[in-house]
């Protein structure tokens, strides 16, 4: 049997189509962009269709979107960008206890170079109160930074009540859209944020790409320094082929996402209610109704989530537990920290995330597959005994 | 005719071979690398063989290889990365005044953070003096960053006599080896840096992947900030088929490059002998032996180099004007500046750099076709009725 793949939250199988799409400019049309050659210009000329179809997917105008090579990346470039660029105006930086690494750790450089950040908590759903964001904005506060969707629990944030509050006030909104894009359907203006992060592998297209949406007019400065690419705003010679395949996914997840986003959603009230069902002390995380379609996110208590992950990787699912990006240094998640649950709970933390291609043969079999491997652990754990 | 591809210095076409091994990471196995799942292990695995093969292309350890996105990443990861790391040490770094943009403008930001720069100044052939680095070390002194060959005159840097005084002193040793990589042969080792910064397009590789080269225990802190990818020294998604590819295109060029060497400088001897003979009023600029394969630059005057550009591409040659991440926002090279070319004369500047597929005839054909043109542009010059 072939392996199932429940890992989409760590990256999507890129469309066929989007491979397709890659070839002719790793094979043939190798120019530089920013040469004034034929070469050059038909690299461009794919480069600046990519820019629009990446920007129709959240509602912008092509030149507010500038490349980057990744989600983190372009949470790095808004962050540090917007920081430097406004400085003068203040120095106060508003985020929440549940962002990604990739914003907490470039907060943390800013905090050490003078700025203030304040984190805002959510409530055990997982999700941000706008008042606390509200409360927690002082006279110098110049950005906000509030992620639309967690990957690790699949919580939605409500982004747009946060824009209304921060809209006309000077105050620059940014949202890390990463677990979001392609996922659920979003536009800028509806939103109401200024700056907005895009990773292609989260909507099937190739890894190592990514975006930053900044409204016309969003002042920031560049990360990467250096050439004039990207308007001066993002240096390096461009991942042309990369890029093509991004706005490839771009124009065809949003085309799926209605019918992918509704069987994703039936899918994932299946998982959660199978596994209620069939698995006693557990504790489904984030929010009941505004998760991402397809995600699951849980802890089983009394045994770790790694070895649930490797005895399930055996027996064929690739599922994760805690973030991607954390989980060669596993320590305690902070966003599980953050929603109330405790160290030990935590440890038995999983997210099952499912994409357009997971069917509901896999599901069931998931079902009857997962709690013989967690009474296996149980019989083994010692807290386990402590505990019943 | 198809046209000809003289422009290898901003970019070279990726073998054949690079693209296959790409292929299955684009297509099945998409797996996240630090996923802990048989998808994620398959990805690691291939990263890891593609790091073994970036470092033997620069005779350096696996481990001390760190992916990014471009050269002009791992420009501002050496130089940003190193300055925060070791500002206690010390707040003054020397450079070149032929740098990169990469190099330059990461420079200006620290020197607006308060570190001081040093820039030595090069001959008329594009050469640092070894000993003019020597006068501009201070107590303070925590970093050099010398290019090892200018991708805009071509020059090499005698980088191993500025390794000598650098070693032994504390003072960590940066070069941008970006249009050196894969042209010429190079080992950290001999050169005595301890960071060393590589693109993969310059050597046949893929667009948008690079490298950084970081001698073991060399202190410098992450730019791209979030996940634990690289040691936690880069975070950000992989772009796993890049890497791989830039591993396979590391692994081919250190097997041709003797060959092409040897005839990319056959090529371009002609090319300079045929330049001089048909065309007046020439400068050829670099150093005349010390240069990169292949590399040809030169500035045509009281023309424009950019109408050069136009018209040589209407008859099907792609060369470039200047350096290719400029060429977008034209002004006087520094590069030319500093090597004492006058702004009238820089003008004209142009620069052709073949490639391992480029023909003898090709050239000649070249040589064939352009002192027409360069005549054709001086009629219609104000500046040459002048000068004539």
């Amino acid at each position: 049997m072939s392996p199932v793949y429940f890992d989409h939250i760590a990256g999507t199988p890129p469309y066929p189509a989007v491979v397709e799409a890659m070839l002719p400019y790793l094979k043939e049309h190798y120019g530089n962009p920013s040469s004034l050659h034929q070469a050059g210009k038909a690299a461009k000329q794919a480069l600046e269709q990519a820019r629009t179809q990446v920007a129709g997917l959240v509602g912008a105008n092509a030149e507010e979107i500038y490349f980057t090579a990744s989600g983190s990346e372009a949470n790095n470039l808004a962050l540090k960008g917007v920081a430097q660029a406004r400085q003068k105006k203040g120095r106060h930086i508003i985020s929440s206890k549940i962002e990604h690494y990739s914003v907490l750790h470039p907060l943390k450089s800013l905090s050490r170079q003078g700025f203030e950040i304040s984190y805002v908590p959510v409530d055990e759903q997982g999700i941000v109160d706008p008042q606390a964001v509200q409360q927690a904005i002082r006279p110098d506060t110049i950005l906000v930074s509030i992620m639309l969707a967690n990957n690790e629990v699949g919580s939605i944030q409500p982004l747009a009540q946060i824009g209304k509050i921060t809209r006309d006030k000077e105050i620059y909104l940014h949202t890390d859209a990463v677990a979001a894009a392609g996922r659920i359907p979003l536009k800028v203006e509806e939103l109401g944020v200024d700056l907005l992060s895009l990773a292609s592998d989260q909507f099937h297209g190739p890894q190592g790409v990514g975006a930053l949406y900044a409204r016309q007019g969003t002042r920031f400065l560049p990360h990467i320094e250096g050439g004039t690419q990207e308007g001066g705003k993002r240096a390096g010679s461009y991942n042309v082929a990369g890029i093509v395949g991004m706005g490839c996914a771009a124009r065809l997840i949003g085309r799926d996402m209605p019918d992918i986003s509704r069987s994703l959603t039936n899918l994932h009230q299946k998982l959660i209610n199978g596994l209620e069902s069939k698995i006693g002390d557990i504790v489904i995380t984030g929010h009941k109704s505004q998760r991402i379609p397809g995600h699951v996110s849980l802890c089983v208590k009394y045994i770790e989530g790694e070895s649930m992950l490797l005895f399930l990787d055996m027996q064929g699912f690739a599922v994760a537990s805690g973030s991607a990006c954390t989980s060669l240094a596993l320590k305690r998640s902070q966003v599980l920290e953050a929603i109330g649950i405790d160290a030990a709970t935590a440890n038995g933390s999983m997210v099952i995330s499912l994409g357009k291609d997971n069917t509901e043969a896999q599901v069931d079999r998931f079902l009857e597959i997962l709690p013989p491997i967690v009474e296996r652990l149980r019989r083994m754990s010692p807290l386990y005994k402590l505990g019943n």
